[in-house]
């Protein structure tokens, strides 16, 4: 019986092309990580539910996906647990592994369990999908790769500087020039929220600061009056809505907003040493801009806070992120290791280079020169120059069905023609008796009958 | 609360080492599928549940590892159902989703539901991980990559050929050497049932016949009877069990076997084609065998059949298969569309190369140069140089953690010795105010004090 074969939603085949251009950037990523120290690991894509449950909130734990224990699952549910037909209660009955929904719990995992063969500092990256049963639209996918980079075992600065450094080292290789890496430092926000008195809202402020290139200045406010912080706190915010100037300048403004916190005075010194660094190093391609707005999972992060931004004109969210977290590895019982990471969002930067026109046309060039199927003894004979010719490093291949009465040239040359192989040769009887190979290029027209070396040669 | 993390069963995780050497393979593998003119594509991890089950037989079912569905579902399952409490019938109503199981038949689905822009015959290879809830053993694991190689689209001989010089080419790159690439048809087997009346009993003839390697010919024969076919058929297989010779003479006698079998000729006919190519064109290092016993995968196969071992003296089970099926794509309702491809088993050639010693030091060194970090202006200094490096095409770090009053300076030469990085340079003030590097060769033992561009080519 026929089905009308579909994928799930949310998911996608990649074709040739998309996969050049995807392996395009992943091993831009993966040469620059090299090229820092970075080392790679893999780690399953399931784990157990334990390993994953809890630790992403409450939304976290239902976009998992759960699998299905095998056999006769059911029997392991008691009768009245399963009488209560309550779905949430039993899947922990049922299922005891789930998909990784990120690579920085596996990683955490990973050095917990392996701490003894490790290395610290580690430096480590990652490149695996990872999946959630989020709901499916633009630009979000529920199985979409991650590219992670981490730090653990060191709470040196020097690793922010160079996170800086890796970003924009990966962005100009990919020719994508302009980004914009922005910065931010949790010790800040807490700073910022200690100042005008509202430590104990830390969440609902920075949630609402977060929002303030969206919805504005007023509208921010409004926010945070409405989760009870003081009109007289929001005032000392004042200075914060008009910072200008270049990172020096804004840093010596929150000198002084900040004059009375010392969590505060920290972050500033933070980001001041991360920006001396920079600026002494220099950047190739992206600018680094101080963003005290910046909270992106703030849970999470304990220092520096990063974002990547596209260049100016492209309408796209973020294309990496990271930041520094003091104890990550603390759910799994190896307490006090610092950690710092940045990832790369693999689909934006896709689009970006796309909408940009910055992939490379060499990438998608596979096959360069195919031979065209005479009959068997032809075909013998190709198949030796097919060889020399892969000797040489060239993709080449011998077209498999032979023509027939002539009947099916046509239907060859519209084989190469419509994959884009940018030579052709054809060996017919003629060739065959002189051992020589009429060499056609696809792009200009032209052909020529050449002996074996001589075509190697013109195809290099 | 602490958990002690563990990862399930039959997984993996992969450190830097493990995964240098696996993409070693991978990275072989893949530029001489790309040399053979092979395009990759890549499917989703998990597909619809009806796109996989039913393809593998009953034992491939719950093998499958099926996916819990979001939210509430069991609201899906109706109360007659629930009551019944049958995990097998409750399945199909709380998971709509599995991870696949293999390659093969996502690739066909592929080639249905994108029928439209291929260009036929259609040549790709695919690299992904399945899963399958397998008892876990040594060398078997739950989830684990396949590496297959297919065209579809044309039933010529000439793939057959190009297939079995694929392997001799990826297996001489590995250093392989000595690698055989077993050879049946189908048809041999459907003609040698045939001829001794068993035409009916085909599956159970070639699973003993099979089996001849391990449990020898009388078992072999006692197996056969036991299965109901008669001892005058068992009589005329004795000249298959003392088959001898070189491919050709092994050929010969075939053929006077099966002279009454019309398929078994064509069979004939078509390992003589492949084997008068493969004699014609060479292999580098791997030989071509017959083995008329060879079935895998029987009911899928239509033609060729392919299985490749390592070189003798390595105890281990197949290291690739494969072979041609001629109606792959009907299941999803696009007929008469032929294909044949082979597959490289990962995780089998890993433990062959490290049983070899074959695996190529250079893979698994990764940063060449480490900065001792003295304190943050020599950091400084040093990170400029790094950056040289890096430029350069070396992998360089700094040690993020500065030394405190001296203490920390075994530390980090410890940490470059444990993780094998070749070069040491150390920056102290005599060096910071020359501009010079004190370059260590961890190998040797020397050191030198050298100015950027001569540490860069010693490094070189």
């Amino acid at each position: 019986m026929a089905q009308k074969p579909s994928i799930p939603k949310g998911t996608r085949d990649f074709n040739p092309e998309q996969v050049a251009k995807r392996n395009y950037i992943f091993s831009t990523i993966k040469s620059k990580f090299e090229r820092f120290g970075f080392q790679p690991i893999e780690t399953p894509s399931f784990e157990n539910s334990d390993t994953l449950m809890g630790k992403y909130g409450e939304e976290g734990d239902r976009l998992i996906f759960k699998i299905l224990n095998s056999g006769d699952y059911l029997s392991k549910v008691n009768d009245d647990l399963y009488t209560e037909k309550n779905s949430n209660k039993i899947t922990t009955k049922i299922s005891e592994k789930a998909l990784r929904y990120d690579l920085t719990v596996p990683f955490a995992r990973y050095v917990v369990q392996h701490q003894n063969d490790i290395e610290f500092p580690f430096k480590r990256y990652q490149m695996q999908p990872v999946w959630r049963a989020d709901r499916p639209q633009k630009g979000r996918f529920r199985e979409f790769y991650q590219c992670d980079a981490d730090v653990v075992g060191s709470d040196s600065l020097w690793q922010e500087v160079e996170f800086v450094q890796l970003y924009d080292e990966v962005f100009t290789a990919l020719k994508l020039e302009g980004a914009t890496i922005k910065i931010n430092n949790r010790k800040i926000l807490s700073g910022i929220a200690e100042v005008i008195g509202a430590s104990d809202k830390l969440i609902d402020f920075t949630v609402a600061l977060d929002k303030l290139d969206k919805i504005g200045e007023e509208k921010v406010k409004e926010e945070m009056l409405g989760k009870g912080i003081s009109e007289a706190g929001i005032a000392k915010l004042q200075p914060l809505f008009t910072l200008t100037g270049d990172f020096g300048s804004q840093i010596a403004s929150l000198k002084s907003i900040l004059s009375t916190s010392e969590e505060g005075q920290k972050g500033i010194e933070e980001l001041d040493f991360i920006n001396t660094a920079i600026s002494t190093l220099g950047l190739k391609s992206a600018k680094l801009q101080l963003d005290v707005t910046l909270a992106r999972g703030l849970n999470y992060y304990t220092g520096a806070i990063f974002e990547v931004s596209a260049p100016e004109g492209v309408a796209m969210g973020s294309i990496g992120g990271g930041g520094r977290y003091d104890d990550l590895t603390g759910i799994f019982g190896l307490k006090n290791v610092s950690g710092v990471g940045i990832s790369f969002g693999l689909d934006r930067i896709y689009l970006v280079l796309e909408e940009l026109g910055l992939f490379p046309e060499t990438i998608t060039k596979s096959t360069e020169v195919i031979f065209i199927n005479f009959g068997d003894n032809e075909a013998l004979f190709c198949l030796k120059a097919v060889k020399a010719l892969r000797e040489a490093g060239i993709n080449a291949e011998l077209y498999p069905d032979k023509i027939t009465n002539g009947k099916h040239m046509k239907k060859q040359m519209n084989y190469a023609n419509k994959r884009n192989i940018p030579f052709v040769v054809l060996v017919g009887e003629e060739e065959l008796k002189n051992s020589q190979f009429t060499l056609k290029n696809m792009v200009s027209g032209t052909q020529d009958t050449v002996d074996l070396e001589t075509m190697i040669s013109k195809i290099k």
